[in-house]
């Protein structure tokens, strides 16, 4: 019964202050007037596109499907406040996998005081859709935009990039408190996540600034999956490098942002909450996307990443 | 290309002055702090679950797939301020289809000022998936409980009941303004939205405040579609009457509220928006849900209504 299920989630879920009525407590959900402007996103995940539920532990997908949304959160600057999960479960097996998702989901929720303010269970013969919505309160410092990068301005990245499909992709934490300390302790103004790879989200926030950017490819930092993964395929026709990989891999879920060379000085003598925080280049009036080599060679970058298709 | 279609519907959607940041403007959506608590509902229709593609308009669907959040923002007295559409596409057609969907539910959007905020548009083999969430802003006389009817409380409901799936079920109104108006203007503290049907969801009420329910089902608003069915399915085994249409059918999207008698009667003389407004009955204080004919006999009555089941 699906009221069992909902009862069994409900109970998990638990209270919180803010929550005024919480899941299952009436029609819909009641929430303490945010603090500020409110921030609002959703994304859906889906068997067969984002995961293979055969290959991918439940806990995990669960996990990243509200990650990804906190990610989007920790892209504006802003704390988060609420999610709403809805579900579609298969038949089969619909109560196991829904308590497994939230094996994963919760803890991350609980990681950012985020709490589950409701959702929707539905049941069907399809494959498992999650569609998570995460809302979230802009502070009175503002907001990340992409589109507010000056020509001069420094690129400054958190964490590091690549080989995400080995793990980072479903176990990545979402740069919530980063994100936050750019905007309320720095100022900073312009940035975004990168789910689509470095290099395409990096041409997104230069384009949306109406301007160009220039990466300095030595200074990308490249995680060690990238360099598995590089060695793995090394003999394959497709090989490509960990820089490639670094570039263009995507779902690296960490934040890119542009800040005047003085802040950005600030920022990488105390970087947010001790995160790695690279200066990986600079945006430029002329607009386009360049690598530039150690010796300062300029080369253009086509920003590869996901493109999704419709077939019409 | 995904990006042709998302650029067309943000052209669509336009711009809304409480929406600081809208669909396809960054990371998230921004909208101006809400005036009171926050009211926040997702609800998820699936093609061969809620509707069958191949045989309703998808403007219709679109339209619904709204409507049902905007009836739960009703059912709790708030005022919607937002919506984000996830849509999962069917990956031949999905673009025209995805057209389509809002060509139903903009329409209502802009009816109740209820911007669409942003969304995800997913591609893939499956069927169509519409997860749609509403936000709404409680007004400071508070929102609509269902635990909050009085034994002795009067029953109320709007419009009539039964045969939604003629056309109600997707045609209906949100009663949003009427659910508004209950809390700011009559000061009615306990209220729902019919969705599993008259009886299930009055029965719902009763028990979340720890009562029963009388209905006088001689006073219940039977919809003339209820009686077209009862007509059209007259000479079968499982012919049912336009009563039982209206007490069982569910997805009418009425509301029923709960007032102290000297409320209800001043609610009769002057309905809310001038809808039809019914007392069917009262709120007891012995838990249970009984039928009451015209000459005051009682008789138990079961609350059937639609029921989700899991098959583990």
């Amino acid at each position: 019964m699906e009221f069992e299920l909902i009862d069994s989630l409900v109970k998990r879920i638990g209270a919180h202050p803010q929550v005024l009525i919480g899941p299952g407590g009436d029609d819909a959900a009641l929430l303490a007037r945010p603090a500020g402007n409110l921030v609002a996103t959703v994304d859906v995940l889906t068997d067969g596109v984002d995961f293979l539920l055969h290959e991918v532990e439940p806990r995990r997908i669960g996990r990243k499907a509200l990650g990804v949304n906190l990610s989007d959160a920790a892209a504006m600057g802003a704390r988060p406040i609420g999610a709403l999960v809805a579900l579609c479960l298969p038949k089969s097996g619909g109560r196991r996998l829904a308590e497994q998702l939230y094996d994963g989901l919760l803890p991350l929720a609980a990681e950012f005081d985020c709490p589950i303010l409701g959702g929707d269970i539905h049941t069907w013969d399809g494959p498992l859709v999650l569609s998570i919505t995460v809302l979230a309160q802009a502070t009175a410092a503002g907001v990340l935009r992409r589109s507010a990068a000056q020509a001069g301005d420094r690129i400054l990245v958190t964490g590091e990039f690549g080989g995400s499909l080995l793990s980072k992709q479903f176990d990545f934490t979402p740069r919530v408190r980063e994100g936050l300390s750019l905007v309320q302790d720095f100022g900073v103004r312009c940035g975004m996540d990168v789910s689509d790879g470095l290099a395409a989200d990096l041409n997104h926030l230069a384009t949306e600034s109406g301007l160009g950017a220039v990466l300095d490819v030595s200074k990308v930092p490249i995680s060690e999956d990238a360099h598995r993964m590089a060695a793995a395929e090394a003999q394959r026709e497709d090989a490509r490098t960990p820089l490639e990989h670094a570039l263009f891999d995507g779902e690296d879920f960490e934040l890119i942002c542009s800040a005047p060379a003085e802040v950005a000085e600030r920022l990488l003598a105390s970087p947010p909450h001790g995160v790695r925080l690279t200066d990986v280049g600079e945006f430029v009036a002329e607009r386009g996307l360049w690598s530039r080599d150690e010796r300062g060679a300029l080369s253009p970058l086509t920003p590869r990443g996901w493109v999704h298709s419709l077939d019409d």
